[in-house]
């Protein structure tokens, strides 16, 4: 809408995550002209939304507004609006401010929390996707201790106190050792009412063990230091129903009004895509250009992309550096193929993956070595901080971690949206 | 709900204001069993609400966890819970969380908006008095940038684009001065397709000058400042009526779909206080003593109190200093009570007062001088920042101040939770 006519091919990047994010930095824009079109007006940090929800940073820190990232960059559109139907016939977009055309579509709109068609828990669990989900979390988990202080009813108030995660991927993980953490230096002393002996964290994984992307000993390791926490580890167990206080597994019912869902993500990729080029978990089937065969000028690239390399044969992992290696690796084709150069195959290059459980504590896997514990955690600080978008972010979450690790605190427990059904609605619509 | 029952005279303070927070933090709890409700689980600073709502401050720097500043009080409780009405012949308040019986309850709730009964006003305006409607502001004027990009229509272009304040107290006078330097430094990089010559910041005040409380030499050079920021102030002009789009003055209309209205405020007692201790304003009638007369062991203090002293016989002035004065001085007349001392009547002493326009720009009266310019905005960023609750806060805001001077920037204009009309319902209830 109200993007002026260009003789340059027009490039339309849905999307503003990691993968969205790189292609519209890295792509030339004096050989095309690029729009990035995202349902927020920021670039969202995932991988700390974890400290959001358990009151260790500002929303602020992890998110970053997309206009500022390209201020300098010529030929450069953002608008918001969420993608509804594709017409690849006609080289069209339809979104909610209106239609697009566009020469080359790139659909980097990434994961959605899958809640495997279980209709009870998508309504009533809560998923970690998105900053104001994050928020959500964060107020529910302090709105039940408030709660939990006005019953006398045991059951009830254990119900309030107890906080279960499912899925122990590294999401998951983090989430129990920071609850755990809060559990151990925070909540006690804001609630002294209560006996936090009767407060259980419960990290629920249906395979055989926590972190299964990662390697043996690394599960292991974190594994130990969840058990460290407190945190209770059910592996090979499975959810099969939730009625907003008590959770059935395969194995006993858990008692909850916290259930936090990070059990698996699906795609959900725009109207108009036919259904032969969708893949397991609804990816998009691309070759090693990202292109999705069959159609002209159609990409897909990151989390919602599912292309086979000779070292993937099975597709990408779903996290962010796929993501990032792709958007930077189209960016150059399509330099390439605006200069008549050939196109280069993508090809993953792993740097490793890690996750941390708590102060002091995480589990780091590189190429060439594996290391746990302080200095695992160590090198999980300092990547996480450089990852992030703009120097301002990196000083208050570098002041933040620093003051919270030197005082067990976590200073940013605020209700500031009391969290509740009708207003979890609008949130789906963020 | 839950409280022990103890044998201490228990004293129920209703609201963590500036009021209530320093009375609950000055009163002695050996003396006392003392319970704080508040319907937030935290202190907002209020007079910086303004920078929250144009993106220069995170809201996690000036909100404040209430339970975290009380957590090494003994015989303290903090109840989160609003108050529908109490029973002075029973000594019994009822809550939305239940009904407390107490010895002394002192009423600190402060003020709501003051609408004047316009209802469309109410329906359409954008108050700020709390931390959710600080971010609903942030939201729509990125929202309305956002939609400003979308249409061809230019006269609808300029109502989205447009700002009007209504009300040229500090709050009005503060948040013109920060919306002005959005228009000058940032939003011109992130909109660099909008005209902002056509974009207008109209200050609409009903009285003669600006900063009606202050001095006159006070006035004229904050209103100097404001135009040499860009705006527009219109004095001896009144609002009638709002639709949405335009404002309906007694001089000519004006076009904005963003109304914030800081024109006044009026008091919201709790059900069952008796028509005749309500003042002009609806405030409580009390004595140098804070007790309203008629009702043993109840008091109000704070904007909600009306009090006539020798210096100030038509009240105290409705700002943080007298509020604060009154909390310290109630818990001193409490502790004397207890120890059967003679109670001091209040006398309010003025530490002055002052706005900050922009960058360098303030005007500032203390007891003995006056003074405006660089030097006045020095001494208001000092007492702001030292009247900050806690040193994380006042590190990450003065990190902010420093980093927004030098860089001309705002960083945190994100939309996160988007505004609209329903959500604002829930806001309500915040």
């Amino acid at each position: 809408m109200n993007i002026p006519l260009s003789n340059l091919p027009r490039v339309v990047i849905v999307g503003g995550g990691f993968g969205g994010l790189q292609l519209a930095r890295k792509i030339d824009s004096s050989k095309y002209q690029v729009v990035l079109l995202d349902k927020h007006n920021y670039h969202t940090f995932q991988p700390l939304l974890y400290q959001v929800a358990t009151a260790g940073l500002e929303p602020d820190s992890i998110a970053y507004p997309l206009r500022k990232i390209f201020k300098q960059k010529a030929n450069f559109y953002f608008r918001m609006s969420e993608v509804e139907e594709i017409h690849p016939e006609k080289k069209e977009i339809d979104t909610s401010i209106g239609t697009f055309t566009y020469d080359i579509l790139v659909l980097a709109t990434g994961t959605v929390t899958n809640f495997f068609g279980n209709k009870d828990i998508e309504r009533l669990a809560m998923g970690m996707k998105t900053v104001p989900e994050a928020l959500n979390i964060r107020s529910l988990l302090l709105q039940n201790f408030e709660a939990a202080l006005l019953t006398d009813d045991l059951s009830e108030r254990e119900s309030l106190m107890n906080v279960v995660i499912v899925g122990a991927g590294p999401t998951g993980v983090e989430l129990a050792g920071a609850i755990a953490e809060l559990k151990a230096h925070v909540l006690p002393m804001d609630y002294p009412d209560l006996d936090f002996r009767r407060m259980n964290i419960h990290l629920v994984e249906g395979s055989s063990r926590v972190l299964p992307p990662m390697a043996v000993e690394s599960s292991e390791k974190a594994a130990r230091y969840l058990e460290k926490l407190g945190v209770q580890v059910w592996l090979n167990t499975r959810v099969m129903d939730y009625d907003g206080k008590t959770i059935t597994t395969d194995k006993q019912p858990m008692h909850t009004q916290t259930l936090i869902w990070a059990a698996g993500v699906t795609c959900n990729p725009p109207g108009g895509i036919p259904a032969d080029v969708i893949e397991r978990g609804n990816r998009i089937r691309v070759d090693r250009y990202s292109r999705v065969e069959g159609f002209e000028g159609l990409y897909a690239i990151g989390d919602l992309a599912y292309m086979e390399t000779p070292k993937y044969p099975k597709g990408q992992p779903q996290v962010a550096q796929p993501a990032i290696q792709q958007g930077v690796h189209l960016a150059k084709n399509l330099k390439n193929q605006a200069l008549g150069k050939a196109l280069v195959p993508f090809e993953y290059k792993d740097p490793g993956s890690m996750a941390t459980v708590g102060r002091s504590r995480a589990v780091c896997e590189l190429p060439g070595f594996k290391t746990q514990g302080a200095f695992a955690w160590f090198i999980w600080l300092v990547v996480h901080l450089m990852a992030l978008v703009g120097w301002r972010n990196r000083a208050v979450v570098f002041f933040n971690w620093a003051y919270n690790f030197f005082n067990y605190n976590r200073d940013i427990r605020l209700i500031i949206r009391p969290y509740n059904r009708v207003q979890r609605q609008l949130d789906e619509t963020d």
